[in-house]
């Protein structure tokens, strides 16, 4: 069997959080949210964010979380603003449009937004009524690529967006990884403060689904529920979300965890950075893109899954490698191991 | 502690479910569905309604099971069908009409549909194309109401949409129940060969989440793997679907399940009824719905959970009361001696 | 050729408008609704209801007119109630489901809404989040059975509307009608005094196309015309509807055509009545449903077109006479003198 | 007042146009398109294309038809593939996401697709089912930019879509004028052909409102009526487009109108030519963009009115100047007349 470094869900879950389903199971509990562990994990949401007026609410993955954030938020002649490698935009079957908003495509280099990014974007949309009108920007830390936003990035934007009444949705999939990266000075707390919406990411980081949708600006708070039952995203069961946020919030595993994954691939960064090797971004957390030979593709393949990436030439490709919370020290050396020994 | 009888999702899952996900945690797996639990699941199910060309998707429950159904299926103009008691009309938050189509809205006592009822809702929809065009009857099975659909009904209802141009579609979120009933006498495998498609519910029947979509009519099978993903129920970490279903599965699990919840129900039905308690509609399943006085009302909510139904005069009252895979014994006997001790 | 009482659209529109669009025909006007015509229409409209702050919109039909209002007013999860006779539940094809809403539907007799239909929707939708909210009230004015709204029962609707957060939008399809009918009391200005916002119909009513939005309430005037844009609905050559409107309110011609087809309709209904003839529902607009024996409808049909409404008994039936603003007096004295001839 | 050569829509219609809907004013007609004229409008326009199998359906705008059209084809998952200038994309308000649908932009010089630009396109939304299916291909002709196909373009085109199970819509708003520039090959008969479904748009060339959509896919053709009456397109007064048709059909006045349009751009364009004037775009259309010093431009704003589209330098700017099927000698000559005092 290959070790798989494809992506960060390929395991189960935190070894906590089964061990709380169990304990709990055979409780009877309020359904749809209403049951003590959703309402515990909450509350402990907001004090690590410390904004008791935020609202959260927790839903089975980011695809979801994505389209019900963002059709709760804007009119009908409304849309999006995002990053050409948003998620949103790629890789989730056209579900905001489904809801019937446009997304604007914005050229990134890095897969991250800045105010000058967006203003030729709010210039070329001046054609009124012509035009779908921009109204919230929507960006993932870490991003796509793995990049992240520093805090002074973050608030330029978050000023930005308030001076010209657009909204600002953060997409935290995998946001614990973002935090925690070694080049990240922006904490939760911060995160909730300078963002109208974000949400925590459970799926990428050690929960079986989840993720925590947290809504900071209290305009978007008024019903926020009905949209959530609408979408089909309101568990009978809520209570399989509650014991997994707060297993994951407790003493901060959360946070554990994506350090956990972080390091596991800046272990294999810097062992390849050390023989010379390119990348094709500069990431701190737990996704890498090195650019390989082909040959030394070919013999890590024979024992690890990754994601060829991006043909380089005809001699070389970037690859794409993600570690997990789970991802052991023996994949990791081992992987090392093999490249050393081949290039 | 109340012990509670308001519904069928208010304990955990079924103990092997626990188990198996903890023997698997570590596993690493395909997402998205391809891991090996849900392809196992699909092929069990596939045995037992014994047709080898359905198609099985697995998602997390009933609203989203619903909506992406019957959005699915719709042209824009096209309608579904249901008795006014459907879950898709009354307790969906307009999830079907959020994806733009009506529900054309039939009185019933039951809960059920029949031809009879369907025909007059045709001969007023002839207006082209100034009306909506019916296309797809909505059925569940076991009702909202408690009642199932029999062999010769469920038979007649198919041959009338077949003759009509219409699809028939069954809501299972309790098909476990229904088909378990002491009066039923359908068979899963009938119930595949008498719809187009319907789905085995997982929540109300010892699942954490889950209910899987068998789609047998093979035009309706093209591409829908989109539509799961657009509406964002396609869980990375699908394996919490397979799982669920591969334990339910095996053994006739789900089945045996079902059985319980319903006798459970049916002691209590046939204390009442000895003292001759009357019902407000005629159940076999998991719900019935007891016709009882104020004052014993008062007596059983000391020590029981369960919803005050109907107001049926000043002095009394049907109530609802649902039994669960995991009701035991000494919930039933104790209601049955206070309900005794009072009455 | 015969006669046709079949609708009030059957023939093109008042010479007056003819005559403008000849005079303008060659002028180069701005487009998108910005031409002097539409201006100055717009302006005439909110002189005579007396409130330079409501704002107009001018599209070219009913169903049109009804989808952007709704769909610009609802957020996802509310919906809009309805009487069981309304044109959007019945003959708009789904076209507000369409845009995501559900439509409530309430059994009337006269096709009007009372707060005493509406108190009990309400009562019945207080399951958050599990139901749709309840938000907008639809009426019609003529409703689609001919009869009217009367002031006090309008203000008391108002006032319900209000005191329960609901908006209150009126179809005015044929609002000319309603308020030209020789039993209103309410005038143009207090139909604009008591809704959120109305339309006033010129399809019906001597023009081409067209129907004029009227938005009273402020919160509902922002960013509208996004919706007209994005709904197919802003013609380039917004003249076409700005010269209509520009004519009909000039000199209140819009209101003696709709009297005109009124008086037309009344001397039919008088005529039968004076020979006892029954009426389906007793009206006093451009709609009369008299019951006649199928002989005499057999009679009739050799010289005039009208819609046989419903089957009373073996022997006779309801028909539907719709007059216009250019039913002539030939026609109405003609189908009077064969009623009487055979009667 | 100055001549304003912003748009091709500042004027009224074609006189015949008035003096039709004059002459069958009084005429009572069948509602919703049954009328007589449209009946005859689309047998012409089925004899133009030689084609009785099509069907043609009359509607009142640009908007309005793409809408209708790319909603009715699509499953919810599917998309629609357009060059980065189409009126879809920029100049609609969201129009088609508002159906719930992507729209794939693909950045062109000229405003035309290609094979060549589509592949990429294809090769790019492979990864099932996380993606849009790309599935129906938008083109304009004359496109946005003033540029046409070529008939071997178009059937390269056609070709293309075929192997590629894609359908080919051409947005017609101005294929009158592609049709007559005096570079086209391409015949109407042949673009009927050519693409599944296209629409010959009225509004832009001498009709007040109207679009002819022309459905040549059998497929396509299914029901499309009550897509047309949920979209609010659905006139109860049908003649009003049905008028306007026929008289633009009978004796080619349609393309006489067209041409005369592309003559005066074309006599511009030639007199600006011959004093070295260059173009952002070489147009054979009644578009044309030449670049002009900003002195110039001045010059020119005092008699006409024109867009300035796009600044090539700190001394110059493209202007857009649109010519119509009522645009005079002597407005054209005044504006090469003023050009050449200052040139």
């Amino acid at each position: 069997m290959k070790f798989s470094f494809k992506n960060d869900y390929s395991e189960g879950c935190h070894p906590n959080i089964l061990q709380a389903l169990l304990q709990s199971n055979l409780d009877q509990q309020a359904g749809y949210g209403e049951d003590e562990f959703s309402l515990k994990a909450k509350e402990l949401i907001k004090e690590k964010i410390n904004n008791k007026d935020s609202e959260v609410y927790l839903v089975s993955g980011g695809t979801q979380a994505n389209l019900i954030v963002i059709s709760s938020i804007l009119r009908p002649y409304q849309c999006v603003i995002s990053a050409s490698t948003g998620h949103i935009l790629n890789n989730e079957t056209g579900a905001i449009e489904a809801t019937g908003h446009k997304i604007l495509n914005i050229e990134t280099e890095d897969g991250k937004l800045r105010a000058s990014d967006i203003v030729p974007v709010l210039e070329n949309h001046q054609n009124v009524p012509h035009q779908v009108m921009p109204k919230l920007v929507y960006i993932s830390n870490s991003t796509e690529l793995g990049t992240i936003y520093k805090k002074e990035e973050l608030k330029s934007l978050s000023a930005f967006c308030k001076e010209n009444n657009l909204l600002l949705f953060m997409d935290g999939a995998r946001l614990g990884h973002g935090l925690t990266s070694e080049i990240s000075d922006l904490t939760l707390e911060e995160t909730a403060q300078l963002t109208d919406i974000f949400y925590l990411g459970g799926t990428k980081n050690g929960a079986l689904i989840g993720e925590a949708i947290i809504i900071n600006n209290p305009d978007l708070q008024q019903d926020f529920a009905f949209n959530i039952k609408q979408k089909g995203a309101l568990l009978a069961k809520g209570r399989l979300l509650g014991i997994q946020f707060l297993e994951l919030m407790k003493n901060d595993l959360y946070f554990d965890l994506a350090k956990h994954a972080n390091q596991q691939a800046m272990k294999i960064k810097n062992a390849l950075k050390e023989r010379g090797v390119q990348f094709l971004s500069d990431t701190y957390t737990n996704q890498i893109f090195p650019i390989l030979s082909n040959d030394l593709i070919q013999v890590l393949s024979e024992k690890f899954e990754f994601y060829v990436w991006k043909k380089i030439d005809d001699n070389s490709s970037a690859v794409r490698l993600i570690t997990s919370w789970n991802t052991g020290d023996e994949a990791v050396d081992g992987f090392i191991e093999i490249f050393k020994a081949n290039s």
